[in-house]
């Protein structure tokens, strides 16, 4: 005897960008509550949305108070759970809408980068009990404090739907975009990448860092806290996409050594030259930072071509932060003591993820050998148990990507459906 | 000394249409600010905002669920509140915007049509407090038995301004518009019309009642129970507008003894014929139409011209509920025993306002010989203490207007700004 399962999914602007793709959306969760299983669905807003409302804001001021941008922003998500349990409704099945709040999604007042505070899906949990198909807003909740509305940011949604799932002990959440599931690699960059059955949540975790962008290392990080299983797969077919879960021990034998191979665009790397090398000098740049709340990924120190007891050092970070942080190391360029500042925007990163590389020391060789054999110049390097990463020129990323790629040998005989990006 | 006052001020779609008149509000929000008031502004949708929604949801299903069609359309004022609040605060002035259920807008469950059951705007009372210039969102509230998301329908923006000024105890409520006040006709049909300085609210009930689109039936009515003296007056101007107070005696003795010339073109006629002259048949009609839930407003009986003990009765009732009335009497055709059905789109209803008309019988004679003289049939007639109302052909409406507002002497000397409608 099956007993009722408990299904969350979520699905990214781009499944619902318009009143077709909408209808579509409704089709497919009434598949799943034929089946017999409990959903409960996480919405994006539609496609454009976010946007609209975004230049909207800017029509009427410079910089919009977060408070009122938050509340702005959430009219997004309304409108497509509004829109998507219209359309389950009128395919013959109940379907409610709930927004962040009602849905009991507690969180920080950080308006615009809000964090969950805590989950309390009482009317969730009782519009299910009822028998209707539950519809609630991604990427929003409400401040514990001040009782105003909030946004989660970037990689909300994702977010929302593994803290509801986690709250509700759902069975699985299912996270629906334009892609069949996690890849060796992006496709339209590598055309022979593979679809991975399944995934650790540590490997996500580190490929969502290195810049895959399926999933939001948030939600990862949630969805591992809480060993929730999460099944990332395409809006578009009915394809098994691919089973992020909590152990490798749990994961198929003739799981591959390496996961996949992840690039990233989005940083700048900044070097400072000729920071005395004494101790506290490269704390005080790190504190300037950190005081700016930016938040930096690799950095390196190496001794400086001037010698002299001075020392270069070169760190990466978001390319949006970039002019924050370089006008903050300028106001602090005499107490730090550094003669220059050099910011690179023309850089791209290449991360090798699988959690089998910790115990095969010949890995970090063989990533090193492929993008010499490449032709591409190392600027950074760095690695965790089960990742290496390197910065190199963006010009030469595409061929990085695929040398490593070809390198482990990750490629399939078929070619991959085409990727695209997911929405909030 | 001057104390402090508290001015609700409500704008209309057609206020804050784009991002352009949204800055032109805020600006007059700040300077009603700088006079040193409190100020509570309660806001529309932005101008097709409403339609655009409503499309949308007709793409999704044919007839959308109410509950989810109020979760939809509340994302409009959502929008545009927030859009203000961040338009003044680029000002230096601080904004916080509150949605209905914040502003603690507690309705019935009535999805659409949702009446107020309740005000507890102790947020509303806090913000104002720490002194922001509080915005709330028109037209929505929260169910108290189901906590849903409701809206108010027709009106709904005008009576959340007035019960929200009225629980507040705010010394006046001033509706914005496209036009500057309550005119003594419609100043698209007669060119000369005056706008009022002062109106009591029985007779702006009058007007509402009769098709003057300034200020919603339900918002006056709203206004006359608490006493709370409404400002009805243009977005586009600073002059003055029109008072609308509680008694004739608070009112300037010039005041006119007419107060002006409404008309509406949204009603139909039915007339059933030979219906049997005996008590319970009239009865038996308009309990049909009761039940389903259609408000009619002027009923004429006369003497059928059949005679035999039998009966026309015709009355009016809204266009839109055309269909669904005459389909209820013709199942009901047989036990009610009439012979015909006649509907007639094509009226148009003439109505004389003023509470000075009371103590003149004169002014039934006048506006009939008016009528008359402008080769005016007339068809039903209904007058009450401060109002008489005729039902014409529609094509005979305007000239019907021009030469009731002529006969009564209410024209001025300058051509009157152009008239246009108000949003929800």
């Amino acid at each position: 005897m099956k007993s009722v399962a408990l299904v969350v999914q979520k699905y990214g602007g781009s499944s619902v960008e318009n009143a077709e793709r909408v209808k579509r959306v409704a089709e497919r969760v009434v598949a799943t509550r034929k089946r017999g299983d409990d959903v409960v669905v996480v919405v994006s807003a539609m496609g454009d949305t976010t946007d609209e409302l975004l230049d909207l804001a800017a029509q009427v001021s410079p910089v919009p108070e977060p408070r009122e941008l938050d509340m702005l922003l959430t009219a997004g998500e309304r409108i497509s759970m509004a829109l998507l349990a219209m359309a389950i409704n009128n395919l013959g099945f109940q379907a409610r809408s709930f927004t962040g709040s009602q849905a009991g999604m507690i969180t920080t007042a950080a308006h615009g980068v809000a964090r969950i505070i805590d989950v309390t899906p009482g009317r969730i949990r009782s519009s299910l009990d009822e028998g209707f198909i539950t519809i609630v807003a991604g990427f929003q909740g409400v401040s514990q404090d001040t009782k105003d509305i909030t946004t989660l940011g970037r990689g909300g949604s994702d977010t929302t739907a593994v803290a509801l799932a986690a709250a509700l002990e759902a069975d699985v959440c299912e996270i629906y975009s334009d892609v069949d599931g996690v890849f060796t690699a992006d496709p339209r960059i590598v055309p022979n990448a593979q679809k991975l059955d399944a995934i650790t949540f540590e490997e996500m975790l580190e490929m969502a860092a290195s810049g895959a962008k399926i999933l939001h290392l948030r939600a990862v990080e949630y969805a591992r806290r809480y060993g929730l299983p999460l099944h990332v797969r395409s809006s578009y077919s009915t394809k098994t996409g691919t089973m992020v879960s909590g152990y490798m021990e749990e994961l198929p034998v003739e799981q591959a050594l390496i996961s996949g191979v992840a690039h990233d665009r989005s940083e700048a790397k900044i070097t400072v030259t000729s920071v005395p090398d004494k101790p506290g000098a490269a704390a005080s740049i790190f504190q300037v930072i950190a005081d700016a709340e930016i938040d930096i990924d690799m950095i390196v120190q190496n001794v400086s071509t001037a010698g002299n007891g001075h020392t270069d050092i070169s760190f990466t970070l978001p390319k949006e932060a970039g002019p924050k942080a370089t006008e903050a190391l300028k106001k602090h360029q005499t107490s730090i003591g550094f003669e220059k500042l050099i910011y690179d925007e023309n850089i791209g990163k290449i991360s090798l993820i699988g959690a089998g590389m910790r115990s095969h020391p010949g890995v970090t060789a063989n990533f090193c050998q492929a993008l010499a054999d490449a032709g591409v110049n190392i600027e950074i390097i760095s690695t965790s148990e089960i990742r290496i990463s390197v910065v190199c020129r963006d010009t030469d990323l595409d061929s990085a990507v695929r040398a490593v790629h070809d390198k482990f040998e990750l490629g399939g005989h078929e070619e991959a459906v085409v990727y695209a990006g997911t929405g909030r």
